[in-house]
This record gives structure tokens, C-alpha cells and sequence, in this order.
């Protein structure tokens, strides 16, 4: 019973890369207990290209913010298997933080984060069901159009 | 030594509905070991009317922004019911995140939030004494002026 | 075995003050289990004065930010001492949350939260590296250009 969330993933053609450290002192995660909580995740992929800059409401469409709020929940599942060595020792997606860089006026943005909740609902089955906040900020680390932080129940 | 929170609240003429599950792949609360993640609740009435719409310092007084985080409360305490059945199992509220929609010239935030603190205060007495973290962002879901979202230690 | 990592600090020149009180319905710090959740912190300096004041992209620059945001990592480290007595029973900075107030083009907020993560790790060493998350917000209390909040795991 190991590696049979990242044969879902890869099924669906997400392989996870190595993720790179942070150049600051800080790191990707660190573990409490049984709480793993894992730094904010920029919509980065697998290249370091970023997926969409700018903000929704002006520069990024719901889609695209949706692909790039995907990105970051494939960069936490990234940095859940550098942590864990293997996705099943999940016990539970605990929280998601969501945070959609917006114009004043974009108020969609529980629609974007919607592409991050998805990707670990079908990665963790019920396990991956989280609770969730999501706020419009001025401007996310790059310009990035989303970044999504998360906790984990771990074994 | 059961509902007597409830029963103060009763007294307050604030009563629990109870909460709509939201329409996506996350779920109202989480609990992990003695902790329950919460996620973050708009400021919509017991009806899903939303209290007040807009941003602080353009649209919305800083006292319909109290009543607003005041709501978001009363919506955090119908999903700590709903999670627990009673809520004398809220052994501690242990963090608050405040999130109050605001034009950039805004600094009040703090008064605003008070309308959630306050009521915590009132349902649990020294118990529901928090940590606090309150910021102005960009934009809220569904152009809500406050949300707010929890940690709680229960039994 | 006691109060090394203070004694750190004041060869840095960096004296703890007693922190004042939140005045409103919420507290600095709650401990829960092993965690210990800190309150956001903005930049005051020991007097209560606002080390810096507006927007990361207009009004302060980046130099000006990381030293508000190690203004505000010497406050969680008062909160700290404040709970604990000793800053020796920190077991490992868990998550720092930091809310960099910014005009919406100001995209380096990572460098600025540098500020705080540098002191963390200058007091605490490889026990001070914690996950981060990063985000520019609207606006942030009485006007402060950073502020940070603190998960700890402590003894």
C-alpha cells in the first residue's frame, strides 16, 4: 500500500519534480507532530516557469487562474513527497490558505482556488477534502497570479 | 454541563442554523487530534444574506464592518456546532485570522475585527480569548467586506 | 541549559521588552498541546513607535522593510518570552505568516520578509528555519508597512 497516490497522478500525467530549496532562511516545510505545514507555494511549473502573472480581474482569465492554482497544489503534493518520500503517508489535507492576486473588483476568487481543491480531491479520494480560505491580495512574491500555503495530517 | 453556550447565546437572541455545506471540493471544518481548522466564513446572515458588501473606508462604515465580522462569528460558531454537537466541547479558541476588504487607506482593520473577537469573548468567557492576525486585502469572496476563519482546541 | 539563545541576542545588542497588552477581546499568544500560536505582530519598535509606516513600492523601500520585519520578529520573539520565561524551550519555529502592505506592482515581498526570517535563524539557528508564506496585502494595521504572525513548537 505505497505509491498509490503518485500512480493516480501519474495516470493523469502529473509526475512530481524535485522541488527546488528556498535561497533564504527558510524551508518548504517543516513537521510537528503529526501536522506537516508547508510554505506558500507560487504557481510555478515543473520547469520554475511561472503559469500566469499579473492579476485576476485584469491580466489572468478564471481558467488560467484555475490552471495556475492547480500548479501550486501540484508544487505542495512536490514538496508533500520530498517531505514524506511517499504521498500515501497523507492522512489528510487539513487546510488550504488561497491567496488570488486581484483587482478591488474581482470577486471570483473561491472559483480560481477551486483548481487547487480539485487536484487533491482527486489525488486523496476524501482524505484530500480540506478547509479552505481564499482572499484577493494586492500582489503576490514575482507577480505570481496565485500562491496557495498548506497543514497536513501525516503519518 | 451541556449547551450552556448555546443557552447564552440563545439569550443574546443569536441562534445556529445550520451551515449549507459549500459547493465545491472542500469541506466547512477539519479536525486533526484535538484541533479543528475551520475554514474561512464570509459575513453572510443566517438567511445567506451577506451583511455588508464592499470595501472598508469606501463603502461600508466601520461599524456595518463589526456587524459584518460579528456575522462571520456567528457563522464560525453554526459550523463549531455543527462539527461537535455542543459547543461546550470548545475547550479553546485558539486563533483567529481576520480579513477585512479595504480601500489601501484603511488602517482600521483592528476595530473592525473586534465584532468577531467581542463575540467569541461572550460565547466562551476566558476560553475564548485568541490569537489574532488581521489584515486588509485586496477583495473578498463574493465582494464580502470581512471574512474570518479559525483554529479551535476541542474535545 | 537556559537562556542561551537570549544571551545571543543581546551580544547582538537586541534587549527584549515586556510586550503591552492587545486592548480588545484577544490575546497575544495561546498555547496549545506543543504549539504555541502568536498574534500578528507589526513593526513597532520597543518604544511602541511604528518603525515603518505606508506601502513596500511608494513610501518604503525595500531596506526600510526588512528592518520592519525584523522590528516585528523581535516582537514575536517578546511574545515569546512573554509565554515561555525562556527562549531556550522553542523547539522549532514552525510557520512565520508574513503580510508585506504593498502597492499592487511591488512584487519583492520575499526580501523583505527576509528581515524576519534571518533574525529567527540568527537566534535560533537550524531550530529558527520555518516554513513562510509570503503575500502582499492592501493595507495593514495603523498603517504599518509589515506585520508577522508565529507558529512555535515548544516545551
Amino acid at each position: 500500500m505505497s505509491g498509490t497516490v503518485e500512480k493516480k497522478l501519474a495516470d493523469l500525467g502529473i509526475t512530481l519534480h524535485t522541488p527546488a530549496a528556498p535561497v533564504a532562511n527558510y524551508v518548504p516545510f517543516v513537521r510537528t507532530g503529526n501536522l506537516l505545514l508547508i510554505s506558500g507555494q507560487i504557481c510555478l511549473d515543473a520547469e520554475g516557469k511561472m503559469i500566469a502573472k499579473g492579476k485576476l480581474g485584469a491580466d489572468v482569465t478564471i481558467e488560467d487562474g484555475q490552471k495556475a492554482a492547480r500548479a501550486c497544489a501540484i508544487n505542495l503534493l512536490a514538496q508533500l513527497k520530498a517531505a514524506l518520500g511517499d504521498l500515501d503517508k497523507v492522512q489528510r489535507v487539513v487546510r488550504l490558505g488561497g491567496f488570488i492576486s486581484s483587482v478591488p473588483s474581482f470577486v471570483d476568487g473561491p472559483k480560481v482556488m477551486n483548481g487547487a481543491s480539485d487536484l487533491m480531491v482527486t489525488a486523496f479520494g476524501d482524505r484530500g477534502k480540506h478547509a479552505r480560505t481564499t482572499i484577493g491580495v494586492s500582489v503576490l512574491p514575482g507577480d505570481a497570479a496565485v500562491e496557495v500555503e498548506g497543514m497536513f495530517e501525516v503519518s
